[in-house]
């Protein structure tokens, strides 16, 4: 107690963060992820005014999250699950106003946008101030505030600065909407969820194999003839609907088109620019070698027939249309040798000496300066410079204009790709992956027929165990990196591929996973000594997770209710000792 | 085709089982869990009639279950996934009437009741026939008719004959709504999907160390200061509530009261009782043999003060009142040596040359003769007679009196429980313990800061992995045992141990993978070849999930829908090589 932040060097601020952080747990509050620093060393609380305001520049998007956030702070009534140990009393005024102030109103929502943002609540005066250099780091201010009042009537933190700003500038949550669907409205709860864990990009694999649910004004047979029917699929009223709720919680939503692989779902349309279509994907007298898709649902793009682009770039330029944001995910994994060997024109290519990576060289070299030439980054799975047996040359990929998504061999894929020069963003596998560890999917698999005991294991799930959330919060995505090629890591997103879930499951599934993902990544997992902090963020995320609830968010439990109301009594270093 | 069960004869009937089984698989027809004998030969469907009655004697609680099958059945319209190759005709006039016989009307819903049931839909006519021993046979058959009508209009299998009965008396499901709470509506529902999958055993662990959710009239401080609050408790008019809605689902409510151990809530209110309650579990300087529970939430009856038996015998006396089930559950399990020796009376008693399982004798000499005198059958945890540490002579526990529940060392302790003359409830932890897997709830374990990459595993989730529901499917509860021994096996549970689960969960967590338990138990997991029939199962599980949701489960996805539109496609067998 009697600690105050009355420094502006930064140097200081960091020692601050231990002896704050420390305070911040002992009294309770909870900010889900924690602030870079922040001090509240009287741990003052007053009432929030019941006219309290918050006031702000003229902004379509920040306006619209205030209205929200005021909304909320008003009517939320969260109550502390820990019991905090404030300072509170009513003979201070109470909190009547929010001052927002934004330096630059204009910045678009990019990558790499300045997502900082400074809080400030007296302990005495009626006046807090918020100031960041654009609205999407205002936003994230407003989220901070909203973790600050809690109770009915509202109090409120007072006597406390914040200062904030995100370790990595992508942090994402990747949703398959293409084996199963999931409505409009799911994935608004979920892009609202994000924006309170103060992420900023729902990269949206909108189509694969096994559906192709997005309509596509120029090419509408695809998603007529290839969703699971008329109730579902996204309309251009649905994507705008979706884009525009983004910008509003400060969350882009990057589209994925995969292409030339996972494509199945094209050739109800177009049978003919889609090869191995609607074949069984694994002929029991194969080898796994020569199967002809990575799962159930077989058919990639070809790319030696000219209609393949005329549809493509089609879907691309809609999609370009459709989705406002500079990145434009391409796909580009798990290219299969027997699905495209399966075609004539591909077999003659290859008995003429071609190989299957320059058919692939061909496709993204007709795709990708098309993609740049709508001015757009493009975004690539891992493999189409990283696969074993199919890949390109990396001069096909302009750095400037590639960046790659690893999923495979956890850091390893990550130091090939940023030493190969290129931007990383990291959805490993192993750590981030949250559809893991719930069973095979695959029907009358007769290699489990057996008749011993027990399939005890992962019961066939190729990327079991079920991902917990310390394994997430605990993952170093620049791990084994040196300074400078850590800085080609823009971030990280978990994925929730959807074999195994679909609305019944979303928000279980996702939360509160994600938010150890998305702490990890805005403030980090480490203490200031450099270990991993996840256990003491043990407390925390389940208030968080409560808060979640409260919202509307179903997320799972991590601990039983009693640990929430007895602090400290389910660790396992007594706190008082 | 053409194939019909002309047979009286029970071997032919088995026989028949294999040919007859995979004709449902090709026709696409679903009941779950899968019937003993079910001849469909022709594949004949007609229309259901909009005037359909349900004739039965009466009954009050098999004329609630007719009114409710009634009514789900002309209302529920479920669309087969997998288009059934069925004869469909509407030249045989639309089935009129279920007509149901009973032959032993008054039989009570007790542990070994008939289940049996014959249903015979004839090609041609309008009358079915469902025929049972008792009404709980008539209800499980009552099941299996509604899963046999699907669409809208709605259609119904014809030529159709069933004949089912489990293979096992005791097929449970274990829920524990101590650690968080689960309200009224989650158990009925609960219970709801318990009888669609044709189990026949609420187990209610109703209290623990975290809170004690049950008003008991005689002593209502245990609930009104040992509960979670008002609004997180059970009365007996929920209770009531929820054993009636049991008996109308020929389900049975049995209920534990975990004692001695697993008893820190009732320290609230009767703090004289309870040794070491209120404690940190496992203080840091001490060694795990030294903690004073399994789990944080501290707390053991004390045996050795005459007060324990005055408020545990009012807490008994009361629960058989309000539970009329024959068995009741005690519970027993984990006794940890450092609560108990945390008491100075049981101190001095050791001190004397008294051990802790004498103390435990002690305890399990008077409460056990006191159930039994109140005609129950007393269910105990294993650890009562198989604990390293702390445990009775087995001349404690009267074999006819005594059914003891295992939960470790998978087929080992089940089989030194029947060698030991008992009988035996299966929830082996490695296969039925539905909780595993989401990683360690305990927080600030300091043994995890580590500044190590990563901690995959199971994150400290001491029976992780996830259990999948091909392991819980593929589990054998008699393996092991000689014919004689494996009588002993009454049943088996899922069980449901809630530090990480609640109501945002619960329907998740539970299905389907409760339904792979529900169909082993009832006629079994092995083709007629002995192999094990879980791979074949996966698109009728899958089917089965589907209307669970569309009964208001929320049971999670096995499968992308893709593979139920697209039947066969998703194996890794072609089924049609």
């Amino acid at each position: 107690m009697g600690t105050q932040n009355t420094s502006n060097s930064f140097n200081s601020a960091i020692i601050l963060i231990t002896v704050i952080s420390q305070l911040c747990l002992s009294t309770g509050i909870n900010v889900w992820p924690q602030p870079r620093l922040m001090s509240w060393p009287q741990s003052q609380a007053t009432l929030l005014s019941p006219n309290f305001i918050i006031t702000s520049p003229n902004h379509p998007y920040l306006s619209s999250a205030v209205n929200r956030y005021l909304n909320l702070i008003k009517t939320e009534h969260y109550r502390f699950q820990l019991t905090p140990s404030v300072n509170f009393t009513t003979s201070t005024p109470p909190l009547l106003t929010l001052l927002i102030s934004v330096d630059q109103l204009l910045t678009p929502l990019h990558h790499g946008v300045d997502e900082s943002y400074t809080l400030t609540i007296p302990a005495t005066g009626s006046t807090a101030n918020l100031t960041a250099q654009t609205v999407w780091g205002a936003m994230r201010g407003l989220e901070t505030f909203s973790q600050l009042v809690w109770g009915e009537p509202s109090r409120v933190a007072v006597g406390l600065y914040v200062w904030d700003s995100p370790l990595f500038a992508h942090r994402g949550l990747m949703l398959d909407t293409s084996r199963n669907y999931f409505g409009v409205d799911d994935i608004l709860r979920t892009i609202e969820a994000m924006s309170g864990n103060k992420m900023n990009v729902f990269h949206w694999h909108i189509t694969d194999s096994h559906s192709f649910p997005l309509v596509i004004p120029s090419e509408p047979d695809l998603a007529t003839k290839g969703s699971y029917g008329p109730d579902m699929q996204y309309s251009p009223d649905d994507v705008k609907k979706i884009v525009e709720f983004g910008l509003a919680h400060g969350v882009r939503v990057v589209p994925e088109i995969d292409s030339p692989g996972h494509t199945g779902s094209w050739a109800e349309a177009y049978p003919e620019i889609v090869t191995c279509a609607n074949m069984f994907w694994w002929p029991a007298q194969n080898e796994w070698a020569d199967r002809l898709a990575s799962e159930p649902g077989t058919g990639h793009l070809n790319p030696l027939n000219p209609k393949t682009y005329q549809v493509l770039k089609n879907v691309i330029r809609d999609v370009v249309n459709l989705f406002p944001e500079p990145f434009y995910h391409a796909g580009a994994d798990e290219i299969i040798p027997g699905c495209w060997k399966a075609d004539p024109t591909i077999q003659s290519f290859l008995s003429k000496g071609g190989t299957l990576s320059q058919v692939l060289e061909n496709f993204v070299n007709i795709t990708l300066p098309f993609i740049v030439s709508l001015n757009r980054t493009v975004v690539y799975w891992e493999d189409v410079l990283l696969d074993d047996l199919i890949k390109v040359e990396s001069s096909f990929l302009p750095p400037e204009h590639t960046i790659l998504q690893t999923w495979n061999n956890g850091p390893n894929n990550t130091k090939k790709i940023v030493k190969a020069g290129y931007r990383a963003i990291v959805s490993s596998s192993e750590f981030y992956y949250l559809d893991c560890g719930h069973g095979d999917f695959l029907g009358n698999d007769s290699q489990y027929d057996q008749p011993s005991v027990s399939n005890i294991g992962d019961g066939g799930s190729w990327c079991g165990p079920f991902k917990t959330w310390q394994t997430i919060y605990n993952y170093d995505i620049t791990y084994g990196l040196s300074e400078e090629e850590a800085k080609l890591v823009v971030g990280g997103e978990v994925a929730l591929w959807s074999e195994q879930a679909d609305p019944t499951v979303l928000d279980a599934r996702l939360w509160p996973r994600t938010s150890a993902m998305a702490e990890a990544l805005w403030s980090g997992n480490r203490d200031e000594k450099g270990n991993k902090r996840y256990a003491k963020a043990t407390d925390r995320l389940n208030e968080w997770r409560y808060r979640m609830v409260s919202r509307g968010i179903g997320a799972e439990p991590i601990q039983p209710l009693w640990c929430v109301r007895n602090p400290g009594m389910c660790n396992t270093v007594h706190p008082f000792v």
